[in-house]
């Protein structure tokens, strides 16, 4: 890594102290639940799947104004708009360049993987210095075995970028896979020790590595148990919010330093108009003014992370 | 699922009697491997990225014409498209519905998954029936469990569509993940337990289900263990030729009725021209002549799969 190029772990250590937050905002944006007038106004100017791009867009970037003062990073989960093939794609590459002009970090949730080979290629669409897709951060998936987490660490190395691992995903369904193995070690722990062996060489001024860990909200007790196993590495925690988690779940995903982790939530946030929508007007307002109720959900949940973590921890800024 | 709707299975076991093939074409355009006239003409014309994408569109094109007597499907990479954004996007598009219009079955190879609300969304993008990305059949990563799993497997019988769930991978650090476990029962034992379960409802008339597995031909030993497992599952076997396995390493993948496997080849056929590569004219003639030697190999591999096949269970075609 060439000395002018700040690893991620550190970007994102610096991100955190400076914004006083732990918060990613998940862009999930899921064409039913767009506020109507943003489709209308697509359907309109441009009709059929562009008209529906066009919507997505928009509503991702008036979210992204809305949130950038209280969240860190944006996570685009790229399920949503390859829907949409190559235009729902042209998407994806505009939100990754308005949010960097906001001054988020972005972490593409590609949750992608395969064979060596592949790996490098998927590795430089997602952290390559050049590629259109090209994100601060991506998710990896590790069925594969280190074969297939080596190009994406590589990658990351040359260009000061991140990965987090899949380790304890937050469905219902995690145990089934990911409790395979013996009690003292079943494999959602061996993935958290090969990922902290691949990190060590790694590891950022911080403290933390570059590769880090998916360690779902939903499961405490387990995120506890990797935080033992893997103390180097940033764990991305889905399952805040819609999918149950409060604040006081999240803590176990922490270092001892109030460190180390960071928080996301997508459908709460960003579609947080819909929980306002028993006004008199039957929600209009709510609907119009989606990115405000988005500022305030995400502003909420700033605080509530920061004063469970200050709790436990002390705030480390 | 719809009574004209003819399952996936049945598609797959049609293809493969009508064709007397089991050839499945991997469409990996590596940018460094695609011959330097195609890559001049897209740079002359176009320039650039764009320039690039046209070069891997006409290869591709190419060798679907030239390659689809002998293969009955293609399998596009999706990361290869991906390293050039919504552009390399539209490639992948462009060379879906070209195969189509050549007979060919299209298995998008993209080791997707994610929790349940997402795998809606890529089950969708890839399985759905009016998707821009969709093909007959997808790759699907089991990583997250039976939640990631049901969305592919319903959408693909609502469409007559398919998938192969990843079971045991083709590349040397498979077992760090798949082998975990105890000896009776290892992870990718269990995935293969797990498919055949799912699969039970979904079996076509030909006796195989839509829910197929992926198992490397470099793993002969384990093929056998998980066809005696899953034993209406269709696999999708790659790793034949340049990983290093022939054609008597593929036949564990098959039911004693010599069906239930198909069998992918890439590198070996889409770049077999670089192998004629030594002629008086440096090449030349070899690399603007590509699709011709592609279609050599192809034929080569039928035959030589065909032969192997017959030596075991007899031909069922």
């Amino acid at each position: 890594m060439s000395q002018d190029i700040r690893r991620f772990s550190d970007r994102l250590h610096d991100t955190i102290r400076r914004k006083k937050s732990y918060v990613v905002v998940g862009l999930d944006p899921r064409v039913s639940h767009i506020p109507s007038q943003l489709l209308k106004e697509g359907a309109e100017n441009y009709g059929g799947a562009r008209g529906i791009c066009h919507a997505m867009s928009e509503f991702n970037r008036r979210i992204i104004d809305a949130v950038c003062d209280y969240a860190i990073a944006v996570k685009p989960q790229l399920a949503y708009y390859e829907q949409y093939g190559s235009l729902g794609i042209g998407v994806y590459e505009a939100t990754v360049r308005h949010a960097r002009e906001r001054g988020l970090l972005v972490i593409a949730d590609a949750k992608r993987n395969d064979i060596g080979t592949t790996a490098e290629a998927y590795a430089a669409a997602y952290l390559g210095g050049e590629s259109p897709l090209s994100a601060d951060a991506v998710t990896v998936n590790p069925y594969f075995g280190s074969d297939g987490l080596r190009p994406f660490i590589d990658e990351a190395g040359r260009n000061g970028r991140g990965l987090f691992v899949l380790c304890r995903t937050s469905n219902p369904s995690a145990p089934e896979i990911q409790d395979v193995g013996d009690e003292s070690t079943p494999l959602y722990c061996r993935i958290a020790g090969l990922c902290h062996e691949l990190g060590r060489s790694r590891a950022g001024e911080c403290g933390y590595s570059d590769v880090g860990l998916v360690v779902g909200a939903t499961y405490p007790a387990e995120a506890a148990r990797i935080r033992r196993i893997a103390r180097g590495a940033w764990f991305l925690v889905p399952g805040y919010g819609a999918q149950g988690a409060g604040p006081q779940d999240v803590l176990n995903c922490f270092g001892e330093d109030g460190m180390g982790a960071i928080v996301n939530s997508s459908r709460s946030i960003i579609f947080a108009y819909e929980k306002a929508q028993d006004g008199e007007d039957g929600g209009e307002r709510a609907s119009i003014e989606f990115d405000k109720h988005a500022a305030i959900a995400a502003r909420r949940m700033r605080d509530q992370i920061n004063e469970a973590v200050d709790g436990r921890f002390g705030l480390p800024f």
